[in-house]
């Protein structure tokens, strides 16, 4: 049984666009979009800026053959799933993008979103005006969706000979259909600088009964008790996007939120639209997944620098806690279980008790109490397999642990052979009281079972499985040394060690390693669970080190 | 009880590095790392290459003074806790960017790691000749550490009047003390290139037992259960680092792994190093956490490209299931699950029985079998409740739980007063047969919290919490607008609704609401335990509606 590791597929995406030092904006901002959600990226640099989050403070644009090279670089040897364009910087940056993109793909682009990048949130001109004619020209006609914001859309209608002066929701559907006769598959035409409130949104939903009205961050139907303040959205404001396609019109709704951390908006939305379409969603969920983590990035950013700072990229991820499995290190769960608690660990594995044993000079009663000891210890281990079937959600899940409580039932078996052997009767192993450590043991884990999910009881089911596996290993390694202190021949409790390091026994350990790192592969755990896991491990690793103390001590 | 997410901080970093347009390497890889491990990456270019995995195709240099105005911009603003620096390209770049540290910081120089890229993997020249000096005059006696590989070591040795051949790690030792004399803190002279065995190490360590060894990857004490196969990995062949502090010498041993996926291995390592050391991480902590980073992106890549791929950056990361809660969104679990099944929440809030309640014409039997179903299922409830504080690992949840038993004990007591104005004994109520459906629902919150955690286990309890919460709120809401089709006046129902609507009622929903978020946020679930979440919501809210089905039909 071996960990397999299920990727999600890391779609290739290419932004074409400016660079922006301070990391908020530009490229920047669009490769750390594409890293948290999940995509490969790639980019194109049009023209690299000087530049925080007070302003640009200067631009060394980039010559055009050289983004040429560039783009014929990652063309000639990357798979794209979806390419966005932003900052241009003149039209014959714009041309050689729209030529070489034509030329390699013809009529099959990959969805491309161009965001019409032409001035900076800080007035920064970012597109020459003589540029607008080729992007409309030679662009647009290449792209899947266009995303302009209020001045963006304006200088675009002016330019198509229709200027037109957005102020209002009501201005933005003619005008987004406007921009779709540019000859795009879609126009997202953001209303971000533009204040709307929700009787706009149903006059024109009364009005235009066709129109989709999509709500994010509202409240929906029968969310009464998600109302926070008393305060009517409408009154506070609102956000509306218009996407505009060829045969029907979606309004995405959201409530305005105050910030000044919105450095990079219009890169990070037009980067998750080509995340989303890369990965084959439509353009209106692709805009619904885009919208929610633009709007959560600018929600959730801390301040950076003295302007107008960067959205936070990383609000839609997580670290692990625990690795994931590769050829060299296929059991990193175990691994770090192990290296958490190494001292205890040691003391477990290589305790006082294993070592006399390992020599055979173990004291005879100290051995036969560990045994029936042990053996009191299996009705708990039982049970808790037992519960262990009882909290599965699976047939497969119930069959596994009811197959170990049937290996636990013959070891038991094997026990009272074991104890007839050293001349101990199964009435005297029925009438041996449970000593402290034993009960402290079992109950633990019946308690863990009790407390958590069935992988916090596999968890404490995992200390003395694979804990007597490795003792079994380490004296089997010992004895294979030269003159070893382990002696085998003659050891009254070689057969202990035999059974420990055998197959049989070190086939169930396997299957017990698989499972746990199968189970921290499949449902990987924050770090409040991790710790949990650890702590449960820790504690059966000490109560097991107890468990010979007890027996060595005869507590 | 407000939900507050304490984001980690995230520290700001600083790349100077050349841009990869494959993404592999370069800016590109250094801002990947940088996002993956959680920090705020800035990034100023000292020269644009086309390249992809196949080579390097072109380079544009940028002029120096643009690459002075792009760090002078970041500086400015941005509190740095980190820089590294990569390709420097040339003599004049190296300088500028050397002198612009010196002149902003002084001696405080933020922890600066300086990878002292020469070459490219595909051969091509990314530092002018010329340049090395200028980068070990100027630039180490900044540095905080450098991170030579075997050829940019051979270099710089070379460079400072010592030729040698590193061959092997007895060769890489007094070469790393050498490069220690440049004037860095620290080197970590990467044996990436040069093959080693255990018992090289192993004669290191026997001839300088002062020499610290940190075995990454490789299996330690008493980890015989995890050897998986027989091979000596000794045989197979190590990569050894070395880092050489003032005072001391830590060895770096790791497996070597054969892999195609080296592209910009060197950008991530001293990007890893940076993010580590930037949160304040000592050296050999910070080499090792990220030697381990980028050993896993080599093993964990998926191939992209006809050449030597990049890393995979984003090993480190999961994408979360539930958003964060922000101010406009406070609630974002709570709203996924009811929107995850928005049409039987609404069957279940909307329902027929709910909606002759509002208006006053339920049939009393109707009401009255509910009222008594309702009392068998509220002893399910409590005993849920009393599930719950076993599982709690707190006092103050065994409290949170206990409050709530007392709570349904009460509401029981007014059950009974409730019963009797309807003329229902305690008797009656007693004999009351159970119907199936107060079964299902009841039995199916006992047996959540037999299979679960604590966590699964609230989820259970949320939806009868809050959706008699939405039915309050939602009759008030409907009862407020002009000719309701709402009746509270003359209502024989009034109070019931009054109840639920009501300040003590509304109040243990805000906690219940408070508590599922918080759990989320602390313990942000994995899209596996997501999903069930999920579905005990859905069921819990089929079996509300059920519950209103068999009271509406007597069943």
């Amino acid at each position: 049984m071996t960990v397999t590791v299920k990727e999600p597929s890391q779609p290739s995406v290419l932004t074409i666009a400016g660079s922006d030092s301070s990391g908020g904006a530009g490229i920047q901002a669009d490769l750390k979009t594409f890293t948290a959600l999940g995509c490969y990226g790639t980019s194109v640099i049009t023209a690299l800026t000087a530049q925080n989050t007070t302003g640009v403070q200067g631009i060394h644009p980039c010559p055009p053959e050289f983004v040429k090279q560039q783009l014929q670089s990652i063309l000639d040897d990357i798979e794209l799933k979806a390419i966005k364009t932003g900052m241009l910087h003149d039209a014959s940056i714009t041309h050689v993008v729209a030529e070489t993109l034509k030329a390699h793909y013809g009529a099959a682009v990959p969805p491309l979103v161009v965001d019409p990048v032409c001035v900076s949130t800080s007035g920064h001109t970012l597109l020459q005006p003589e540029a607008v004619a080729t992007l409309v020209s030679e662009l647009f006609p290449l792209a899947a969706l266009i995303t302009p914001n209020k001045s963006e859309a304006e200088l675009l209608l002016s330019h198509c000979g229709s200027p037109t002066k957005l102020e209002s929701v009501q201005d933005m559907l003619p005008a987004a259909k406007k921009l779709l006769s540019s000859g795009c598959k879609a126009v997202l035409l953001k209303g971000g600088h533009i204040t709307a409130n929700m009787n706009e949104v149903k006059s024109i939903s009364a009005a235009h009964p066709e129109i989709h009205v999509v709500h994010e961050g509202l409240l929906g139907e029968n969310m009464e008790i998600l109302q926070v303040s008393e305060e009517d959205p409408s009154v506070k404001g609102l956000v509306i996007d218009v996407l505009q396609q060829a045969d029907s019109t979606t309004l995405f709704v959201q409530p305005h939120v105050e910030s000044s951390s919105t450095h990079g908006t219009g890169c990070t939305l037009s980067s998750a639209l080509a995340c989303a379409l890369a990965r084959g969603k439509d353009f209106v969920e692709a805009t619904r997944m885009a919208t929610v983590y633009t709007h959560l990035g600018i929600e959730t950013a801390t301040p950076i620098g003295r302007g107008h700072g960067p959205l936070n990229h990383i609000h839609s991820i997580v670290i692990r806690s625990v690795p994931q499995p590769t050829p060299s290190v296929p059991h990193p769960l175990t691994r770090v279980l192990i290296e958490s608690c190494r001292e205890t660990w040691k003391a477990y594995v290589q305790h006082e008790f294993v070592k006399q044993l390992g020599q055979g000079i173990l004291a005879r009663e100290c051995f036969l109490h560990f045994i029936k000891q042990d053996y009191l210890y299996l009705r708990y281990y039982a049970r808790a397999y037992a519960l262990l079937a009882a909290k599965s959600s699976t047939f497969s899940s119930i069959q596994a642990a009811t197959g170990t409580i049937i290996n636990v039932l013959n070891e038991v078996s094997m026990h009272r052979d074991y104890c007839a052997q050293w001349g101990i009767t199964e009435d005297e192993l029925k009438a041996t009281p449970e000593s402290p450590a034993t009960t402290a043991y079992g109950a633990f884990i019946l308690d863990t079972g009790l407390q958590g999910d069935s992988a916090r009881l596999i968890m404490a089911l995992a200390a003395c499985l694979l804990g007597y596996g490795e003792v079994g290993l380490w004296l089997k390694k010992e004895a294979a040394q030269p003159n070893s202190w382990v002696k085998l021949e003659g050891n009254p409790y070689q057969k202990w060690i035999d059974d420990y390091s055998g197959e049989v026994y070190q086939k169930a350990v396997k299957l017990g390693l698989a499972t746990i790192e199968v189970m921290a592969v499949a449902d990987p755990p924050s770090s409040v669970r991790f710790q949990e896991w650890q702590s449960t491990w820790e504690r059966c690793v000490r109560l097991e080190k107890g468990f010979w103390d007890m027996s060595l001590g005869l507590l």
